[in-house]
């Protein structure tokens, strides 16, 4: 948290349209991805920098340029110049710090997107997705080289889906579909968080679970501020604001925002659950707290009683008759046994045995 | 909640339009019940698959096909090509994750209810149903195979009621008003759950109840979740957004609209007193585990010093005069049972007692 | 509560329109109470059954018919026979849980509100009031057979109000304003109570208490979910969206809701105070708590090592030298002395005495 | 609170335009100021009923007309029938309860707001200032007789002011001017307690500093009851709804808003802090629970094995070896001193020492 | 904070326009920098007064006019004489108590914010900003004199900086981008607080950690408060409300709204950290309790038993045979082995150990 404001932090006072990298840096080097189509024929290349190719597509084409490794610098800033992007955007792009948000800028659409990666079901992860939407181009820019958008480029390559006879909206929105369907992965594995901490809570509520809560809670505030923009975002689409995006398409977008709807809906009801775990976890400290003080008030207000009329018989006044008495003992035995069991009937009527 | 996130993961990275079903199998197989009136004829009939009675229908008739079994894929492919219905919606009525919602084709309009079902008031099921409004004809989809409908199928055959005379669109707030009404069954069974938690809270208070509370308050979250949705979309069709709605339909939908709200205020207002029941469980563990530590502390405080004085008594110190002291041990109790009274009433004042 | 929706689910499946009395039975039979007044003269009547009176009212007047017991199914179909009033509203009229609300069907307004009565300052108890106001008459229906209206009554009969100047619309808001005033009375009653508790809180804080202050809370949720609709019922009227309320009769609409205004702010205002309450409840018990584990600490630590002394010179060993020394009980005395001073003073520093 | 419901009641079914005093009593008689002023000339006047002064006035000039003792039924009418105000804005003069409003009568706006007393910094009183403010005159209506408003009356009767250069819009702007700069005492009052309760939590949170924190809150609550509906009332104003206030007065009542939005604002912050104090205290108390049972369970600790062990040789067996032991007395009192360490240890290790 | 509103009340029933300082005095007098600058043209000059240097600036230019020590009122009236403007404004830029707030005067726009301030990551200290922003000039006004625009300065002097190519709207932006980057600097020291307090809290909880959390509560609403309006006052400026921002800037200011966004919805998300941090100490502090009781309760529930029958037979009955028997001791030591030996099963099976 402190490590990425102190990133930001770098960044005060310099100059608008400074592009200047805000992140970590999790790729070696820049790779550029392009995949240009149009009915029947694709073809996909890949490179290390903005070269001629790019610069003189076919405009016929649709063209999807996937950049990995935003931290280089000079990529990003040729790829600005040969698509006119302006310098602000171009600082947001690499700034991976943004919020979701969309801008419609005439020419393109930037949109600003979080995806959310589950590695190996053990922590959450977010990377900044952002999007430049064209009219025949596409480009996605990101840090991390992964392959998340391979299924969308073999649908693209394969025969049979629709994608190729569609426009750069159309891919748009696989895009975003792709991303929005990733969270549902985030949703599976903080339910099952949720499902092992309430077996946890039930059966050993000891502080490292309260931890444990502390740390999904936490970790659902920063998936919901991740999510939660998207909605405007999607909405603003399937309103049909841009004028990029076809009257055919806008069905699509509407899909992909009824999937986001839900996506709110259960984070927000994750979050009702787990507070409610937290409350339960309270209530089960000091049910236990309960318990072990019944345990020590049944001993001690058994015993302490006992203990006194003992100790009134080890006392060495030279005059006490009772001492003498040759049924003494058992009497003070049987005495002592009702008393004991005066106080178990107490106990039972109180339910505390 | 895990099962079902895991279901949907599933499909992360189709292409839209996928036909595949999400959710569990609860029917054998497909079965599609095809009911035909105009003014004073009906018809009923039931296949297993789409056949030509479906295909030439008359289309001066209403027709309401019910279609249960919705994991048969062909079957809903079938009835999807032959009443034009976009593979968008046939995805969503086979995924039985969707959020309620309502969707406008102009040609035909698509609503997603969820019914709520409470077998032998043990707990409360969701169900997810599916209609297709069209001109003529309404299509209902849902996986299993029960009797919800049956009354609306028995007031169509009869002579009495008044539906044969109507459209489409009154068939659609007849299923409608339908699924709400058995909301308020519903409602009896939480209303039952709290009456009962209120009094075992009161009587006996221990984890279990927690957890039944817990439980409970969990099930309000997911009937909220079902029943919210639907709110706007009834108001969307007493708002007359769609044509396919006639002006006379619209008061009946405003009916089934005031239930809605009715309803949502009822469960808002169980949210609030299941919130209250925590605050008095958890307050009278903590007061019970008071009335166990004033037990504790008055035989401790009774008894320490008493014990105390008898030790005194019981030290072997060979110039002790009290010990020689013809009424020492007299005195001694005498002592004792003065300050055991003074004890008792300072807890007296204190109202320990 | 589990009763009322028990009485809702007996109509699940009916059709709509059927007219099912749904609420308890308060009078033995129906009353109709007519006053028709013009200028100068009124004239009242009381029937058991709708008649000849009644439908061939003088159209001149203004008619007000107060209908009392409207469990008795057939009176209401008559008058809704009488006035044209639609099935779905008179199905509204006897079912007693309608959530407040207002329709205008142009040729008249159907309100339905709740009305508050407290008998005996005990409980409060609702009571669904429906009005039906037309161009020239106004229909209210109400189970009980009690004189809340009778101030009404009074004032059209006597020469000084200007309500027999006015139209059916003043008698409408005379209705409301009358219904609006009886809320003040449950404020009242509920201020009181809260009082109550508020002086019980502080003097002896026991699980009684905290059922009273939950009591009190949900009868708030009670009365809030009777009172809120109400606010948007009255702002519609007084917006003069209603043609039937005329322009000069707005100003006495906006007074009332003004009142409503009041009446929400109170309530909510109440249930901020009940709220704090609690924490003052639960508060005051671990208060309690501490203080008693204060008493047996103090208890405790001051006689334990002072026992676990004289236990020390009640060993028979052979070889203790103390045992022998001639001051050796005394100096024993001194010395458990000490030790319980430094004790107390110890105390006193943690401010525990 | 329930004194003022029981006011209220008293109203109860009593035609609407019923003139009757609601509130305290706090002046002995009617008094009326009249300021009048044109450019350089202002003559004032007082009298004790309304006579051909009020009712001849210069309307050429701006008068100021302030009565104080509302309770004084017959002024207040005669003051309505010389400026022809609606018998229902006269009831709402004289009803001390009114929550803050405006109403535009065409010929003059109806203006009540609360004025925030603190006389000696003891507690927070409320007071009903009604404004009629009409094209050439301004009536105020309060119960008090105090010296509010004396400031403006000195800048009036100045020449520096240019308030007399203005019209009666100023006018009314610089009464509500000065009662919301009275607010800012108030705000100071309740940060003063604010900053004495919490030092008093973290010196000795006894439940005498609960009980103060929650008469601190609803203080509160009055408060914010009082100022909230200000906001409306003088956005209302500002955005120039009312032709009665001219443009350049405008940027005045602009000026009177930044001031309200900023009561409001410190107002939801202190209730905030509020409520962080509670938590404060609640935690104070359950650790001052814990140091007490940690000193307990510290001595008895180690002292019950110790008096264990004295105990032991203080049985009286006629063939127990160690008694007879030359170094058996000082050999137990050593591994006393073992067990005692080691104890100690063990605490330190826990953190408990 | 009640200094603050002592400050206020000093103010009460002043006329309107009075300029009066409220605040600390943080400078000796007053610092007028004047920086003009037009194309390749820059000059700079710095007085203690408004001269004729200011008064005949070339109006060809862009004059950002940079005024500290805001508590010397005669420089302030003075630059209010020569720029025309209200005496309103001019008591606001004087009263750094202002809400944030913008005003459109047509001639200018005055606009106020917060500056935050971090000096040695100690404290959060806030500062008034008041911009007045005209066709060719800025004004700005600080008590301090501290250097947070020197970067701004330098861009303007520099030859690379495009702000010299711009107009006054676009160095109005500067100053926001810069007041607004150096918020990050302030959540950069909230974020690093949280950690520091949530080692803290697992550590060891303890009442001072507690009024950390409150004062970090405390500091998180006045950075609320200050940063909260601020939100739609860009929001103004970005909509394009004044036509002193051109079309070209409003880009820039949506780039300043998107950060004012990201730096509320940090501040939201460090809010719901805090709470979550306040449960997790009062949970801890339970469980400790919880700790405590277990030692006491396990030490002394084996104890009190084996002391009672050590005390048993230290009784000094004449006829007892046990004390006779010759393994009568090593009989009673088996005894207690075995009592202890059940007690710790007991415990371990209650997973107290």
């Amino acid at each position: 948290m402190s490590n990425r404001s102190k990133q930001i932090t770098k960044k005060v006072g310099m100059p608008p349209g400074t592009i200047l990298h805000v992140g970590l840096h999790r790729s070696e080097k820049a790779k550029i991805k392009m995949l240009c189509y149009r009915g029947d024929n694709w073809v996909e290349n890949e490179f290390d920098q903005v070269n001629e190719l790019i610069k003189q597509r076919d405009t016929e084409e649709i063209c999807w340029i996937h950049i990995s490794g935003i931290h280089v610098i000079d990529v990003i800033e040729n790829i600005g110049a040969t698509f006119h992007i302006h310098s602000l955007i171009l600082e947001d792009i690499v700034n991976t710090n943004q919020r979701p948000k969309i801008e419609d800028n005439k020419e393109y659409l930037y949109i600003v997107i979080k995806m959310i990666h589950c590695y190996d079901n053990k922590k959450v992860e977010f990377e900044q997705l952002s999007l430049i939407v064209g009219h025949n181009y596409v480009l996605s820019f990101q840090e991390n080289e992964n392959d998340t958008f391979d299924q969308i480029r073999d649908r693209i390559k394969s025969t049979t889906g629709k994608i190729r006879t569609k426009g750069s909206d159309y891919l748009a929105y696989a895009l975003l579909d792709c991303v929005v369907d990733h969270y549902y992965i985030a949703l599976e594995y903080l339910g099952e968080k949720i499902e092992t901490l309430e077996d946890k809570i039930m059966l050993d509520p000891k502080p490292q679970v309260l931890k444990e809560i502390h740390t999904l809670k936490n970790e659902m505030l920063f998936v919901r501020k991740a999510v939660w923009p998207l909605r405007e975002i999607i909405n603003a689409l399937a309103r049909g604001d841009s004028l990029l995006f076809k009257e055919d398409t806008l069905i699509y977008i509407r899909d992909v925002y009824d999937h986001m709807i839900q996506v709110i809906d259960t984070i927000e009801m994750y979050r009702d659950m787990v507070t409610g775990m937290l409350d339960i976890y309270l209530s089960n400290v000091s049910f236990k707290l309960n318990e072990v003080m019944k345990v020590l008030t049944i001993i001690a207000t058994i015993f302490i009683p006992l203990t006194f009329i003992v100790g009134l018989y080890g006392m060495n006044f030279k005059y006490m008759p009772e001492l003498e008495w040759e049924w003494g003992y058992p009497a003070i035995l049987l005495i002592m046994a009702v008393i004991s069991g005066c106080m178990i009937i107490f106990f039972r009527r109180k339910k505390w045995i």
